[in-house]
């Protein structure tokens, strides 16, 4: 139903300005996820040189943060923009928020990296595979409805954060199993747990930008709503 | 120096939407000091009751979110703020989606104290007790420089996290120690470890607070900056 174009929600005036922000806003995104994925393909290959790129660009994503953020002001002060567009805007500096966020978890993972595991604790990291996978999907099915400020798409990836944590959880029990059968082997299974948080919080932080762009087409805000009622603005 | 009351920042016309505002902002931070304060007594003395309670106030602190954001577009709609005055309100925004994700980390605390541990067990809790109290120090100094709007203290008290962060990690290498002694008591350590990273997640909130109020102050993004660049802004 609705599969809006950003564009056709923006009135006259500071068309320009704001799509110079909503393309600055995708390049960010294509940067995060780019950290995400190669923060996870160092963690799978213990490829130090892929990881310590990961740790060195991470500024980028905080420049991007900071000189969207700015735009964003800039446009409100000179264009005083009308509801629809401000709510845009608004939604536009919180997603910049969580991005900045999911860069710096991409860094934590890409740490792990440059760890020392023996052969046999390098297996535990294979446990972070599927969970990572579905992490990355995520982010990316989000990125995809915010260029499109598609409400049918955000309400139903909003769900998958569902999905994340039970197998979040489910890694979890794994792992505190694992601790128990080798205490000797803890330090290294703890780096595994703070990875494995770290992409339970970009679920998290996905979830939030698919609210956001609830908010924008809806003009609800649903971050503290059950998910029934989320379904619900679709149908 | 700079010890300056927000009413004096803000320009005639919509002083009194922003003093209201800012009221609400002041009650909101003042509940979520209670919550943070009242799981960490929860769980130092077992308190059921409490920490229920605490489960039970958060709904309040989310109304305050999604209120305190939905005045902060209608002003800007509605008075088309100058800079400075719209760098306040942006400031706002930013506080009290940081201040709601602190009552979200209160909450996950309350819950320690719903969960059974032996007696010997519950010793472990003792060592949340010298990191909960920095935290709900930094918290109280936070929303102190907040109302105040005052430069000096928010650039001073920035450097708390520092200090949080060093009680985290020596916490953190006493409760692996813990682990690795006694793998049975690994489940209720990790209870432990949780409730820890919440508190060390509320000092990176703290953190993140004292920024807003440099960037309203002095109209400069200090985020991605050395701790040496933010000291040198009173100076």
């Amino acid at each position: 139903m609705d599969n809006l174009q950003v564009g056709r929600h923006i009135s006259g005036q500071f068309n320009e300005d704001l799509e110079r922000v909503i393309n600055n806003v995708m390049h960010m995104g294509g940067l995060v996820e780019k950290q995400l994925t190669d923060a996870l393909t160092a963690v799978h290959d213990f490829d130090e040189v892929l990881a310590q790129e990961v740790l060195n660009n991470d500024y980028q994503i905080n420049a991007y943060e900071v000189s969207i953020d700015d735009e964003c002001t800039r446009i409100i002060a000179k264009r005083q923009p009308a509801a629809g567009d401000l709510r845009l805007i608004m939604a536009i500096v919180k997603t910049i928020a969580d991005l900045e966020r999911i860069g710096d978890e991409a860094e934590k993972i890409a740490k792990v990296a440059l760890e020392s595991f023996s052969s046999q604790q390098q297996d535990l990291l294979v446990n972070l595979e599927n969970l990572g996978r579905s992490v990355v999907e995520f982010l990316h099915l989000t990125l995809d409805a915010f260029t499109r400020m598609d409400l049918d798409a955000a309400v139903k990836i909003h769900q998958m954060d569902d999905k994340i944590n039970r197998e979040y959880e489910a890694l979890m029990r794994q792992l505190m199993t694992y601790m128990m059968e080798d205490p000797r082997a803890i330090p290294q299974v703890m780096t595994v747990i703070w990875s494995a948080r770290a992409l339970e919080r970009i679920g998290d932080r996905c979830q939030n930008m698919c609210e956001y762009i609830i908010y924008f087409v809806k003009g609800k805000v649903v971050r503290h709503t059950t998910a029934e009622a989320v379904k619900k603005l679709t149908s």
